[in-house]
């Protein structure tokens, strides 16, 4: 009678807020302590003191009919040009006319899709992935293909290679990385642009790469390169959810690479997906916040103290992990083959593992560090006696 | 290469967003004052001071990771309530479980459709109507089906019963009425139901009634009758753009009726179309406000202040028009029959007119009043001259 597939969609949720809810449940019942819900990459940290003086500012100085008032659907042209130039300044390609401000990163993404994709294109991600990218990319009418990282959970080109073909439009990279925690190098990234280029060549149109970056900040070795520098043809996917600590208020970015083949079309595009996807213009008093706060980030410290004492305990307990590089997330081997029912098993002490099943790969569950790290300590103990069950 | 369809609705943008950009122009050219804009529905008066006095109070209460952090994908479940207490205490049916809110009145519009349409499924409109409707019917894959409006831009009953067929599944409402400033009474909209429930006796499954009600609070006679109270099988579409002057800030809900047919598996469809179309969760800071604010309004006495002006003169100098019961706006006759021509020359004197032919008729201009009176005072000499032009 409705639209069964949006009625599945609704009944079935993510994977991530249903733990994310039943979490909520659980506090309820058992108190906020007592449960160790790893479940959402809801920062932890507080936004900036650059946030809240911002908004202060503005509802002293702007009046609130202005301050309040519709933007230009793709933003205030204040914010468009600060976000080019602050992309410049970081090494990478925009152009102020080319960038427009979302609700966030998953109508970065959802937009993109739709101003790209025809029926029948295929785009390419690198599992694991995020899982709503499935949903964002067949209902842009596009097929998704899935390809395997590295064991390192690195890009494995020669299989990105194999993979392309006539009617594929982008792929997706997610660098740092939800859920693995990888960060791409320079020369990967290069040597991605290298593939991409020669299928382009042989396909007579290019492939786009679509950089879904929220996690750009947060690196703890290297810095995560500009792929627009090293890619011609890249849209980049922002968000200042996790950067800003800000993932309720819905703010973000789509930027056209000005050497994108046909950036301009494809930015009216963009505009046209927006316009059709009923995204009117980006939250206007955060369109204004985010503009004063480019380059700035809440504090990044507390997740790498997070993650090097959770790397550090869990590793000695037992678990395999792979050190994540960026993100706030720790990908670690289920001790059982089946990662959904180590999920369910790992409920019993109260802890929150999303199975890496809806991430396109099994046998694995994500841990999302974001948390106080007192929630951290007092949780060692049940991840101990978890693995412990696994000894018997 | 791109999506095509995308690229043309961003490169022909809305008729009033190319006026709105267009006048901004000229405003920049000319000084503001010498531009009289009446192309967008962008209201004039400030937010009540329950806006800015709450988020100065959860700003200093609430710590900033809480305050801007996710929410549940409907919204808080404490801003759920109060929004369906809300309903319920002016009069309509709501359940918390069954309010979801949204980045405004278009994402209300492009969820509800998604979630309730099937390709190849009708929704009726009533003409003139606000022009986005085609682009968000048929963005959900259905087909827009125009019923015009009586003489006195009232429903058309037998011209509604007569567009019902086995493949209508909604009819949209929008009262107080964007273009012409119509409110459609209890009355008139219990006939409204008693011919939708005719028609799903014929078909053996309701016709939903969209109530589009971003106007709800703005009428300047007898109040806007509660739809759903009159109607079981409505669906509200909100937002409070207008009656809090928070266009910008993109927050809204929908709140299926508890009494729709299937409206637990309605509501679950809104939510899987919020999550396709990449919406996350509305806005969260401003869920906290307008959860605080509901029944309040901006100063709504300006408005009818400035219709009182504005059609007073208007019709002194032989313009003709319905004189406008609710919203913002005025519906003038074109003097010529060629809207688009009259708009074009109205330009010649910087007065911004957006032609009806979008609207789904010919014929006349919408006027938006949500303006400073005195660019209304400015303005009535160069409406008396453009009408000079027809009079020989």
């Amino acid at each position: 009678m409705f639209n069964r597939e949006m009625q599945k969609l609704g009944e079935e949720r993510s994977v991530i807020r249903e733990l994310f809810e039943y979490g909520n449940e659980r506090k309820r019942l058992l108190g906020e302590e007592n449960v160790f819900d790893f479940s959402l990459g809801n920062p932890s940290v507080p936004a900036p003191a650059c946030v809240g003086g911002e908004i202060a500012r503005l509802l002293a100085e702007v009046p609130p009919e202005r301050l309040h008032g519709y933007t230009s659907a793709p933003g205030l042209p204040e914010a468009r040009r600060a976000i080019a130039d602050h992309l410049r300044a970081i090494g990478g390609r925009a152009d102020p006319g080319l960038v427009y401000l979302t609700c966030g990163a998953s109508a970065s993404l959802t937009i993109a899709l739709h101003a790209l994709c025809n029926a029948g294109d295929e785009v390419i991600v690198i599992a694991p992935f995020f899982p709503e990218y499935r949903i964002f990319i067949e209902g842009a009418g596009a097929k998704l293909v899935s390809v395997k990282a590295d064991e390192t959970f690195h890009l494995d080109l020669q299989a990105i290679g194999r993979a392309i073909n006539g009617r594929t439009k982008a792929v997706i990279v997610n660098s740092p990385n939800n859920p693995t925690g990888a960060v791409y190098g320079e020369e990967e990234l290069s040597a991605l642009a290298s593939v991409l280029r020669a299928a382009g060549k042989v396909r007579g149109e290019p492939v786009y790469l679509l950089a879904d970056e929220p996690y750009r900040e947060l690196t703890y070795g290297s810095k995560a390169p500009c792929i627009s520098a090293l890619y011609e043809h890249t849209v980049v996917c922002y968000s200042f959810s996790k950067s800003l600590s800000l993932p309720g208020e819905r703010i973000g970015y789509i930027a056209v690479s000005p050497s994108c083949a046909g950036a301009e079309a494809l930015f009216a595009a963009v505009a046209g997906a927006g316009r059709r996807l009923g995204f009117v213009c980006a939250p206007a008093l955060f369109q204004r916040v985010v503009m004063k706060c480019l380059g700035r980030t809440a504090d990044l410290e507390a997740y790498r103290q997070n993650r090097d004492l959770l790397y550090g305990a869990l590793t000695q307990y037992g678990y395999e992990c792979v050190p994540p590089e960026g993100a706030f997330y720790l990908f670690v081997k289920s001790p059982q083959p089946d990662a959904k029912a180590f999920s369910e098993r790992a409920k019993k002490y109260e802890l929150l593992l999303v199975p890496s099943d809806s991430f396109g790969i099994g046998g694995y569950v994500r841990i999302s560090y974001c948390v106080a790290r007192e929630t951290i300590e007092r949780s060692l103990s049940a991840f101990q006696k978890l693995i412990g069950e696994y000894r018997g």
